[in-house]
Parts: structure tokens; C-alpha cells; sequence
């Protein structure tokens, strides 16, 4: 009997419980969920034989370092910042972790004592980052491999409402945090390049540079750049690539409606509105413009934001109650952020027989033989209801995938690494298609920009 | 003879030694000056018999003590942060202690200690802050004294360039920290209060929600809300004020244009540029840019701020030689700020005979005997040149006249306190007006908002 030990059991974690269970008879799996609140996991868990809810409080070393003790392997589903304890005492008992989360720095300065021990760190093996990640080395290798050499990469990935779900004019609903929805794009410039130009673009225009996408099936999606299009450059290998732009996708109109609220100042994280308790969703829109006497809320906003009477941005801001004179914020020394997302919450969650959907779309361009092509890759999983959703499915089927094959030692790198080696990359791919997480890709015509036109 | 240590010898020190050496014969004084580089005020002291310049280096602990050591008191012009040092040794050696800067945390820990000691630490005495609080206290008193309720404050401060050296599109010339005007507004939200309506307004949305303003004489200006409108709400006691607004003043049309530098992203002082030091201008405007193979960044320009073609926005560019594709950024790992302040200075420094102008306006409105009534008061004072500029002398001069009304004993404040109790204004006010220094206020019909209205 081998022991998985969960540590934490968030909203994605339905269908990792799902695909852990189904193998536990025949893998000879036992998995134990720790959780601050075990009521939690328990409705997951159907006690199914082979499973057992536990109370866990990590920061509680004692019981913290006994339940690792005790697994063969680690999965951690905590909040990225709390991985770091886990780690080092995954170290100390020797136990192979796995993360769906960004490599800390913290985490990185344990790659060689991790390595020296033979064990194995993987992090960043969800849906983004973790898909990502192996779906592009995978095209990426492949154009390698054939002596292609890359020229642009273009990566954009969007947890949104599927199509029968899809019940409001922004053609949004929150699939995930929403707090990460509302300060999305915060916190510093986006950064890319294009045929060989870096490009900067500051929040409050992010939402105006959208790029578009069409999904054969799904329609015209757009996308808006990520902070971090470079981050990858050097593990991907491509530091002479020419375009590089990484972003995430939502329908069009969704963005340049977004910047509606990012031009009021209403995603500002980082003040606190006066008596937001008992501040009316009205009296929020106004006090972010110009105080009149006699003009209304709304002449003033379409006249600040110059929104035309027939504008359809208008009752985008109608549907979300923003003018309500009677609905309140609700929350004590609430950021315009938490406000927002108070707001936003009363029309975007998900309700139960909701579908979500996942849309991942790559382009790689690249030169073989003199001659410049591109391949398309793209995916779409769509959610069962709001348990079992595509979010659940994609970040979670990845991590009980190659912890498996961890325990299974059919992946057999060691130290603090992602998911871009062929050997965890390939494998993982393989039995998430059998789970119907599968990529088009296609041979289209080299759309990149044009590189030997110096205008730019 | 009564020794003053003056430290830090930059731009602003020209009048406060002007005006100490002319009292230093009649008031027996003896004037030190530390600076880390004494030839910067050796051209100032002109050799005057009761003047020293030495060279002090604030970082050597012995060699700051010694200096405050000998003196009877200490005036501060080094930057801000650096004053807390010389404080403490100020306090341990008991000496009184000047400063224009606005009074820090560390600075106001001090203040028992100081008092206890029956010492003054008198900060924010030079003119923004300075001469706004002297002049709006003054008004405020005499409203009180005269049992009016304060109901509207506004005030606003600014460092023009005066009408007769004014030759530039923008109407602007550095007169002080270039750096500052760059990155002005940032850092947060700026938060005042209209009519009992607390207002927001985010940094991409602040030059362009300006307040007009005239000052007789001198035509039309124009203001753009400071972050801390509310700092000194209970230091004035203006707590339960209906509108509450604090600004920079610009001349007409400069904050409009100034927007677009924001709208770009050039402000931004949070990143470096790739290979800033190679960049020419026009490359750095292309940064902000969407790529293309065949348009020119002036049109790319133009399309994205929507500047038609017959608007003079876009002659405020050219001007500054923006589309340059010859002349260089030329600093190494600089900040879009950093980059945007290196175009703006081959404009925008003061030439030798070039005088500048300080514009301080502020509006007045109280309750008497049932009535609504408003007070404007303003202030400008025009430099001579470079050197003896208005900032040096507004800056400089109620320095150095409450240095000398400290020695003398016409001051006996004690603690760490700013010049907003008349027993400092008072005096430093009616001296300022010698030098010509005067506010002009007027009665006038009140002006403000209706606050019996609810609609705002």
C-alpha cells in the first residue's frame, strides 16, 4: 500500500480525489486529505475504502511533519506561499512532493539538497502553469527535433463560461478566484517582444491591446497580455526567438468592458474606501467621479468613461446592478478590489449544473529548411457541473497523473523542476488524452509579423 | 556671536544665505556651511567675513557630531531622509533644529524627548510645504476668531516658469527636482472630499481632472488634486470641512498633455528599459507602441492617443524632439522615468537669466451668522535668474527668519512642530512681506458646491 498524502482540499481538487480513487484499488494507492476543515473533502471522498479525511493544521509542525512522515508522496494544493514548510520537511523525511504552483524562490534554493537525496519536486503541473508548459515543449521539441528553429511563440490560456452557460452580456463567469480576476494584470508593465521589439504596455491600457483568436468550433476569443510573457524564455529555450507574447483569453468585449472599471479606478488594491460597509453600490461609482450638484451617477459616468446612448458597454455596467441606490458593499474598510469583486460575485458565480470551459491556444513559428511555417496548437475542456469542472479537471488530472508515475518511477528526474523534460512531459500528455484533455495542432501558413520590415 | 550650521548646500540655499549674511553683522551671527562638496557654496558666501564653508560628510558620525556640537543651531537642507541623523544628534547635544521637509515618523517619535528638553525641531517651514500652511492658517484663525465655521478648503501650490522666460508649447521649465514633477501622482490614489463626498481619482485618470483657477495678473492656471488632500485635516482642524482639496497648479493645457506621457507608460519608474542606454527617442516611443511592419510610430502614436491631426498636443511632442531617431537615451538600465526626465531636460532647465514663478492660491469658504461666504487669498513671487529663483527664495526665506526669530526667542514653541500655531506664522508672515512676499486676499460671493443638494 502506498500512501498519497493531499494537503488541502481547495475547489480544484475534485477531480485529482476522483482520478486518485478510481486507481486506489489497482495502483494499491491510500489517500489522505488534510485539511483544516476535513468536513471539506468528506462529500468527495464517499468514503471510499481506500481514503481518510484528517484534520490538518500546517502550522502546526508537530502535526504537520507526522502526516508527511507517514506518505509515500506529497501533493500540496495549498496557497503557493505555504508550500515552503511542506518542502522542507518532504526533505527531511525524504518524500517526493508535487505542487500545482509557481517555483518560489524559496523553493528553488532547494533544488540541489532535493537532487543529492534522489527525490523529485515537481511544481507547476496543473492546467496553467502545468498544460502550458507541456503542450508547448511538446510542439517545441518536435520543431527541434526536425532542425526547425523557432522564431515566435504566442501562448494564451482562459478559464471561462462554456457556451450553454453562458448567460450574461460579458460572457464571463468566475471559474476560479475571483480576487485573482479583479487584480489581474496589476502589480508592474507588461512585457514582450515582437519580431525583435521589446513592448511595454501599462495597466491602464492593457485591456485596449487585446490580440484576437478563433478556436475552430468555439467561436473568436481575445487575449490580453500577461506581466511575464518572458518568463519562460530561457527554460523554454528560446532566448533568439523574435515573438514572444504570453496572455490570457476571454470572449471578445469582455477586455476592452474590463478597462471600464480599471479607468474609474475600480480595481485598485491598495487603499481603503471610507465606510465601505455602508456604502451603496451607487455611491461606489460616484466616488470616482467628479462631484455635481445636479447631474446624475450615470450622465456622469458615460460622460467620463464617453460612452455613446447607444453603446452596449452601458448595459453591460446595467446588468452588474452598478447604479443600485439600495445594494450595499457590505465589507468594513473594503479596497475598491474587494468591493468590485462583491459586486461582481452577485452575478458571476457559478451555479450548480453551470458548465465552465478551458481554452489553451499556442502558435509556434519557426524556419526549416530556408522556408518560415507555423503550427496552431489548441485545446478546449469543458466542466461537468460546478464540483466537476474543467478548471478541477485540468489542474488536477496532471498532478494525480505524474504523481502516479512518481510513485510508479516511471518518471525519474530528480530536484525542483517543471513539467518541460520530455520524459515527465510525454507520459503525462499521453494519459490526459485518454481523459479527453487532447490538443489540435495544424500546419497553417506563417502569420508571425514580418521581420525583415524595419518600420516596427 | 550665535553660530548657525547650515547642512547641505543644494539649489534652494542661495536666498537663505543671502539673507543670513545680510543679518549676520546686526544679529551677531556666524554662518557654517557643511557640505559634502564645499566649492558648491563657495560662489554663494562670496567670501563673507561671518561665513564658513567646510566639508562635511552627514555619514561619519564623529565628524556630524562635531559639527552640531558648535553650533547654536542647526538648519537641515539635505534631503529628507537623511535628516533623522541629525536630529537625534541635535536632540543629544541640545540644539534647535530647521528643516523645509515634511516631518517623517522617526521625526515625530522625537517629539517629548524635544520638548522635554525645551528644544523646537520646526519642520515643513520652507514654502509648499511652508508658506501654504502659514498663509492658510493665518486666514483660518481669523475666520474662527471672528466665529465662522470653516466649510470649503482648497489650496494649491506651484513652480512655473515666469511669463517673460516662458518659451516653450508646454508652458513649463524644471524650477526644482525635475525627478518629482516626472513621476508626480504616483504611489496611490488621490483621495479629497467634495461637498461631504469623499472622491478617488487613479493615477491614469489624474492630469486629466484638473480645477481651474485665475490669479489677477497673471491669467488662467489650472490644478491637478495632490495624493494627501486630507493630511492635514486635524492639523488644521478642518474635521468636519464639506470639501477639502489639495493641488498643483500648471499653467492651462500642460496636464492634458502631460497625460499622454502617462497614457504611454513613459512615468513609469518601476522597470528598466532593454538596452536603454542605446535607445534613441524614437525607439523609446516605439516601446509603448503596438509593432507593425509598415506604420510609422507617429501615426501609431496618433491612433493610439487620438490626437487628430490639427490638435497642437502633437506640435507639444515634436518640440520635445520625441520622434528623434538619431539622439539617445544614453543611461544605462534607466526607467521609462528616468529615460522620459533625460528628453524633458534638453527642454526644460531654466537658462541662466531665465526667472521662474511660485503661484500659491487658496480658496476660503465659512458659515457667518447664517451666510455662506468665501476668501481667495494667492501669493506669486518671480525669480530673478537661475540662481536667485522664487523656489530658493520662498523656500530659503521663512527658513532662515524663523532660524533667527528661534535664537532670538521670538519663537518659544517647543517639540516637533510645523508653522501652523500663529505664534510662528504670525511673525514669519509679517517679515516675509518685507521681502515681498504677500498674499492678496479677496471677498468673494461663495463659490463652492450646493451642499443641500443631494444628487452628488
Amino acid at each position: 500500500m502506498r500512501n498519497i498524502l493531499l494537503i488541502g482540499a481547495g475547489k480544484s481538487t475534485s477531480h485529482l480525489l476522483k482520478y486518485l480513487l478510481e486507481k486506489a484499488e489497482k495502483e494499491q494507492l491510500h489517500i489522505t486529505v488534510g485539511d483544516k476543515d476535513p468536513s471539506n473533502c468528506e462529500k468527495l471522498l464517499k468514503n471510499h475504502p481506500k481514503s481518510t479525511a484528517v484534520k490538518l493544521d500546517i502550522f502546526d509542525e508537530e502535526d504537520r511533519q507526522n502526516a508527511i512522515k507517514k506518505a509515500h508522496l506529497v501533493i500540496s494544493m495549498l496557497p503557493a506561499r505555504y508550500h515552503i514548510d511542506v518542502a522542507k520537511d518532504c526533505l527531511r523525511f525524504e518524500k517526493n512532493l508535487v505542487t500545482a504552483s509557481y517555483v518560489s524562490p524559496e523553493m528553488e534554493q532547494l533544488n540541489n539538497a532535493v537532487k543529492q537525496k534522489g527525490l523529485i519536486f515537481l511544481n507547476e503541473i496543473g492546467v496553467d502553469p502545468g498544460i502550458d508548459h507541456m503542450s508547448a515543449m511538446k510542439v517545441i521539441d518536435s520543431i527541434r527535433d526536425r532542425g526547425g528553429k523557432m522564431i515566435l511563440f504566442e501562448s494564451f490560456t482562459g478559464g471561462l463560461v462554456a457556451p450553454e452557460s453562458d448567460t450574461n452580456l460579458w460572457n464571463y463567469k468566475f471559474t476560479w478566484n475571483p480576487r485573482n480576476v479583479v487584480v489581474a494584470g496589476q502589480g508592474g508593465t507588461a512585457k514582450f517582444i515582437q519580431e525583435g521589439n521589446y513592448k511595454y504596455i501599462p495597466y491602464h491600457k492593457l485591456f485596449r491591446r487585446t490580440e484576437f483568436l478563433e478556436v475552430e468550433g468555439y467561436g473568436k476569443f481575445e487575449g490580453y497580455a500577461n506581466r511575464d510573457s518572458l518568463k519562460y524564455r530561457s527554460a523554454y529555450g528560446l532566448e533568439n526567438v523574435l515573438t514572444l507574447y504570453r496572455g490570457t483569453i476571454r470572449r471578445i468585449g469582455f477586455s476592452k468592458a474590463w478597462n471600464m472599471f480599471v479607468q474609474l479606478g475600480m480595481t485598485d488594491d491598495t487603499f481603503v474606501l471610507e465606510d465601505s460597509e455602508n456604502m451603496t453600490y451607487r455611491e461606489f461609482v460616484n466616488s470616482f467621479l467628479p462631484y455635481s450638484p445636479t447631474d446624475s451617477v450615470e450622465l456622469k459616468l458615460r460622460h467620463y468613461l464617453k460612452i455613446d446612448q447607444d453603446d452596449n458597454m452601458w448595459e453591460k455596467l446595467v446588468e452588474l446592478d452598478l447604479f443600485d441606490p439600495h445594494k450595499k458593499i457590505a465589507i468594513k474598510n473594503a479596497t475598491p478590489a474587494q468591493a468590485l469583486q462583491k459586486i461582481l460575485e452577485d452575478h458571476w458565480l457559478l451555479n450548480n449544473d453551470d458548465k465552465d470551459m478551458i481554452v489553451m491556444y499556442h502558435k509556434f513559428g519557426y524556419e526549416l529548411n530556408g522556408e518560415k511555417k507555423q503550427i496552431d496548437s489548441s485545446m478546449v475542456a469543458i466542466g461537468e457541473d460546478k464540483t466537476y469542472t474543467a478548471m478541477s479537471k485540468t489542474v488536477g488530472l496532471p498532478l494525480g497523473i505524474a504523481a502516479l508515475k512518481i510513485l510508479n518511477k516511471e518518471i525519474s528526474a530528480t530536484g525542483v523542476v517543471i513539467p518541460i523534460l520530455k520524459d515527465i512531459y510525454a507520459p503525462v500528455l499521453n494519459e490526459l488524452e485518454n481523459h479527453g484533455i487532447k490538443f489540435t495542432e495544424k500546419n497553417i501558413p506563417y502569420m508571425g509579423y514580418n521581420p525583415n520590415n524595419v518600420a516596427g
